[in-house]
């Protein structure tokens, strides 16, 4: 059994307190947040204890690990308490906004042996999943081409864009995790961006639209495209071409129903909205992953390297737009 | 080159006398109707000529074959005195509405060596065709069940029902055709009906919608559904399920294209309204088959007996339908 | 809170007993089975109590309401003493395999103001309950056919089969209570059936391959087609075509991976194999349905009426195989 | 009617003719070819003449207007040639690989009132034709992003590539024109490429792979992808995605067939592999708008200018491969 605390008890840390606590091989010994009450009626709901302090986690013996769902500015600091605490930590992404940041954070626990998986949840979603595992087995040859679609269904409140670290920090870094899951080592950047869905997007020196293409290490082409808002619902697929074939991944809906009628026919419906539901199982499969890697003593993944590596494409993908050139990672 | 003339310049007849005006191997020599000006109409259209009269095409010897697609009720003495000429035939379905006087027309020409096709269309369909080819090839291992929809996009004039014979003999009929291109023969049939559509098919002692299960003697079962009414379009499919998987071949459309929006999703536009469209592909691959069938002297199929043993499931569904039970066919 | 007690611990039984126990409004407070060691690792698993006998149940006043999962010929014995102790009843079908007794049985409880339900699963289903809402909400406009498509992935063993009641009381009885759900009330049944699937099922006299045609009250025409055996998975799907268009809901698969290759496109996963996947949140919503129908003293839906007329159209069925005939009820 | 001469008996010129001779209003004057033998073997076959030279289409007062599918060098000089004899012409593209000397082109026929419409098929697909008269009508909102998929089956000979002026003014030429149809005028491009399908492509200099962004003036971002080799056919598809929607438009196939068994379901067939087929809608629609442009006296569309604007958006992805930035186009 691996002994839990989950740290942030907003809606995503709540979640993944659930899956703790239900999950066989997981017990949940605490959940905290800056708000008790909070805290409290998490720890109620699930039976479990609301810490006092942070403090209080990193000294019991009967917490193995974190879970780090706090806002993302204290990734960094709750990072490297819990590693140096001796805990292994699966944090939500982003590790922080500032690479440089990120990477201090790696240096000051590098020699710590930390074990630290960073929450990529769409790597643990079952279609993707399979999708790579069929990649991998050479289903379709080599990998040429790639696109990764990843629209919104509604921007977020100006009030979280203001410290979401922009589109490509905040959204696409997830699209950049995709590329390197399905191709590799990334060796190029470019980005084109909009700003058409908010004005108060731009407002703030943001986009809300864009079209990235990268190059991989591998020689395979990508293309990401992203929305911050999609009428029809969370819009998330993948498509893989290569010398020998495609495989795609779609959308989840509610139900498999389709209408037939004067004006159209074999209509869906629209595809789930939220990222919970769309990604519920991943989120899962997430918890399952990291508890057996913390029980088994194997390597995270994806780890902290992973959660530099998508910081820093979207970092480039900045610099891209700015300059309008090619940026090459060496 | 197989010298043609067609009998019959209605919609259908026309369609036919094009489709053989532009065959590689075949020559619209004559066109016929009982109204000349329809028949100079088409011949006009066409750069052939309209034959004065029956007899005139009987006995011209440029004329190797007649393709017939005049009214239901003079099938049988066209069929006749083309078979007495000499000439090979495609006629439209059905043979006649009335078993005995269909059986009665094969006794006077059998000794004939007649050449006859009967025109049903959906045996030369590409998808349907290409389905049982690959149930013929053993992909599905052994026929068991087969679902065979057929729906009408609107219930034709009730001036036409009077004379149809009735849905069996004038709509199912080609559903029983299917039944037995894909199991072969048919020892049992039963058939529910209803007048649901359309009040005025009822008056007429008719049904608009049914539900017909058979027996093959292969040991398969199937079932057919039909109404005379469905508003997204002309709703045609078959589906084949066996031992080792299942065939589906559905409907077409004018376009692919795929709508989302915040209603509904991948909506398709309705499928196509007239069997002149659904069924285009399918009347120049029976034109060609059967100018195939007489250049080289091969037997025809569907032949006359096809033709019979269609109606013979429309006159046992009939029977059913009155006294409820299944009926025997030796 | 409703206060359970699990009946059964075989595989159905432990699937409700885990979703009792996660309910947030109920209370798993005993599972029970004739082997005390399987009840008490189900107990050990989900933190309950193993009963030590049926009276114990019957009189443990914390239990609110049970739910049934032992062999079928119990159904009838334990629906009983169950009402007698003034419990609620979720039991799973079929009631009984014999009509008559099925009645007796309602005979003996009526009187007590019995309050049970009957575990017909499908009508939980996410997909078919949003399709008859769509359908009862007249998007469709009046309900003329529908097409229910039910194969089981493999056929039971021969030692299940034997006290199975045959294919019409063991599994097409989901889809006679499909009918049901969708067209209301059926007013003849005509059945036609095949072995085809396994030698066996002949032996015992029944069959494992159906083609069922309904007549509803309300007019429309149903078609039900049942094999034990297919290959590519749990083939569950409902057609309704009206007046206005058609719904469908179809199957599902454990992703949404597509893959194009040389030989063919947009090739998706076989669907799910098992029941308990394909209607895993089908049995989640029933429970949740049972429970909130404790709490709130509601009708329950389906009842014990729907348990008897599923059988009654089973009985019917068989009746109409044996005689050919359209079997009519009153 | 209109008069009409085919210049180059290819295989694109013969398709064509026969669309031509089949016009109900054009009349097929003439062919000509270099080769004499290929021109007479199209005119016995369409019951045509064959040309003796190019002067004497010029100067055949019966031909209104020509087509021209001789090799792309010719395009220039037969284009200006036919403009100052007078003739309406229909182009294949491109005009030229030559930016420059297609501009040249211009200038020199300008004062001539020219009627010149260059053969960008995909702008008559109906599948692509419907998706933008929805986007016209504003079904899906303000368009924001797009996504142009093109893959060729297969890389052609190496011969064919020397000639070609690579792929992007040989093959996403066509991207390039569905871009501006679909978000009319482009200000940026990016561009991407690989030599991944075959050595012999790098060797001269080409790519067979890219990955290609552009910026409309509407605000629009635009994403195409594109292959010289695609397995499973020749992939063709377009999408659409705006504030209120997404439209798209996909592959065809031979026929609706899907199989389903133990290894994968509802598994189409391979898409379309030639363009003959997959656009032979095309071709006749573009014959038929041409034709009722020249009778009406109406402008062409697309036109010499939109030749010219494709083009410059292929030379402009050559610099951006190049540099590595993004061209502005002003």
């Amino acid at each position: 059994m691996v002994g839990m605390a989950v740290l942030g008890c907003g809606r995503i840390g709540r979640l993944h307190a659930r899956n703790f606590a239900r999950h066989a091989r997981a017990r949940l010994v605490a959940v905290f947040d800056v708000s008790a009450a909070a805290a409290q009626q998490v720890a109620a709901e699930l039976g479990t204890k609301s810490a006092r302090s942070l403090d209080a986690v990193w000294s019991d013996r009967n917490i193995t690990a974190v879970l780090i769902a706090t806002p993302t500015d204290t990734h960094v600091p709750l990072i490297t308490q819990a590693v140096k605490a001796g805990k292994a930590v699966l944090c939500e992404k982003p590790i922080d906004v500032d690479l440089e940041r990120a990477r201090n954070c790696w240096s000051d626990i590098a020699s710590d042996h930390p074990t630290v998986m960073i929450g990529f949840n769409r790597r643990f979603d079952p279609s993707y999943r399979r999708l790579r595992e069929r990649l991998e087995a050479g289903e379709i040859g080599r990998l040429e081409l790639a696109v990764i679609t990843s629209r919104d269904p509604a921007p977020p409140p100006v009030g979280y864009l203001k410290g979401s670290g922009g589109l490509f920090r905040d959204m696409t870094i997830h699209d950049f995790d995709m590329a390197r899951y399905l191709a590799g080592e990334i060796t190029q950047v470019h980005a084109l961006g909009a700003n058409l869905v908010d004005p108060e997007v731009g407002k703030l020196g943001d986009v809300d639209t864009c079209a990235i293409s990268l190059r991989a290490r591998s020689g395979a082409l990508l293309q990401i495209n992203n929305s911050r808002r999609s009428v029809y619902g969370y819009d998330q697929r993948l498509e893989a071409f290569g010398s020998a074939g495609m495989l795609q991944a779609g959308n989840r809906r509610a139900t498999s129903v389709e209408s037939w009628n004067g004006e159209r026919t074999a209509a869906r419906e629209v595809v789930l909205h939220s990222f919970i539901e769309r990604y519920g199982q991943a989120y899962e499969a997430e918890v399952d992953a990291f508890v057996r890697s913390v029980e088994e003593g194997r390597p995270m993944s994806p780890d902290f390297s992973d959660g530099l590596e998508a910081l820093r494409l979207a970092v480039a993908a900045e610099e891209s737009l700015r300059t309008g050139a090619v940026v090459n990672l060496s």
